[in-house]
């Protein structure tokens, strides 16, 4: 048996999300489903972040052990022969036995797009929450800041969510425009612009990012002053926090682990 | 009747192209079908560039005349009110009775998208040509260079294409490369790079762009020297040049009017 660590890209449109459900085709189904055709058995394939119907991810990372020898090269190959076009399989490296993709994340990435136009983009109507009329960037950007360092975030967790701690340490968190440099704003047909958040942490609440986003947009709206965010931040209620914003504008970009996280057996602190 | 002239974005996926075919749905078909409804009549629209099946838009004109008095914006809102979100009208605005999208045309945009990269990105499936091994970017670029000025272009226009003249100016021609900067590259989770090629003419040939694409890749690939599309430009037969390039990775971006075009009822020279 080898222990890999694999890096995933896939277009979320059309699946329940990453998780096996009692209906509905799931990324983990599809990797699960190519695997034991590989492999002739039952995989299970672990994943680092457990995203949602609709969300996307361009750096996924998975753990999973094959009893055919193969090397991470060729499995990437035999894998995305595989799998369907939204699924690929865009790196592989092999890992300690123990390695588990989702305990021992270190920090992950997301990233939240935001067109912000009159009308609509026919490419990013699966990308990004279009939302039109004007939005104070300036005040998002330092709300966004307010979000950073290691607190409770039980006020931007999903309801009903129960995890052993609510407490997460947020590294970075900064709202971005594109505005100009040619490739993404002309592929918009310059009618509009994209508000780009990326958040970095040691792991992430359920809903959470899109919970910020909803807070940041109710900010931007001019409906909430910047301060609220530090209110809402002070609760441990869900009640105080603007909408959660809808699943497709949310991508899982990177997952990152500690160097021996891969090479050794140390256990690592549990990422919900 | 009010004529207007209207830019359109779309997403050329799951369209046969610009035109009304015998069968199939085209985006001037989807358009017209739209503008009947809104106008009780059948409007006919003019589009600037005949686009080929999976080709899309960023910046497409068209020009329509409607009897229902109503300003730009009201006509904006009301087709994008009819319209699927894969075609969508960006911007309308009053013009000269006699305007005409193709005819009048002054310049128009095109850009042609290569991931460049082992593994397909779930992203770029519609939007780029998947390429994997290497391409020498300096070369290509060099020999895009070539493409630029006033010429007879029937080397590299579909075969069996029938127009009144093969010359045409073409006023840029660039090959750049989206290696770093954020968005873009991150979107393909970094595991490859975007080669995106601009060009700007007075007007293009049936698939003018593809075939210049095609030869680029030929250059890039090593099997041709850059003094190669010299040659291929110094013939008269299609014989010579590179593939065409597959559609999806093309998309027109701008379509640009001289001032008097709009206001007044010159006549333009045509273009093919």
């Amino acid at each position: 048996m080898k222990t890999f660590k694999i890096t995933i890209a896939y277009d979320g449109t059309d699946y329940v999300g990453w998780q096996r459900q009692a209906s509905g085709i799931s990324i983990q189904g599809v990797l699960e489903d190519a695997l034991r055709d590989l492999d002739q058995r039952e995989v299970i394939v672990t994943g680092a972040g457990r995203t949602d119907a609709g969300v996307h991810a361009f750096g996924q990372v998975a753990s999973l052990a094959i009893e055919r020898p193969m090397d991470a090269a060729v499995l990437v190959r035999a894998l995305n022969a595989r799998l369907p076009p939204t699924i690929q399989v865009v790196d592989a490296e092999e890992a300690a036995e123990r390695f588990h993709a989702r305990f021992d994340a270190a920090r992950k990435s997301y990233r939240y797009r935001i067109w912000n136009a009159e009308v609509p983009s026919p490419f990013e109507r699966a990308y990004a929450w279009h939302l039109s009329g004007a939005l104070d960037v300036d005040a998002m950007r330092e709300a966004a800041t307010l979000v950073v360092g290691r607190r409770d975030f039980a006020a931007l967790q999903a309801a009903g969510s129960a995890t052993a701690t609510t407490v997460r340490e947020v590294y970075s968190s900064i709202v971005q425009v594109v505005t100009e440099g040619g490739e993404v704003v002309d592929r918009q047909a310059n009618r509009g612009r994209l508000i780009v958040y990326n958040v970095t942490g040691n792991g992430f609440l359920r809903h959470m990012v899109r919970n910020i986003v909803g807070s940041l947009v109710e900010i931007g709206r001019g409906r909430r002053p910047v301060s609220w965010m530090t209110e809402i931040l002070g609760q441990r209620s869900r009640a105080l926090a603007g909408p959660t914003a809808p699943p497709h504008g949310l991508a899982l970009v990177a997952v990152e682990y500690g160097l021996q996280s891969l090479s050794t057996n140390t256990t690592s602190e549990i990422d919900g």
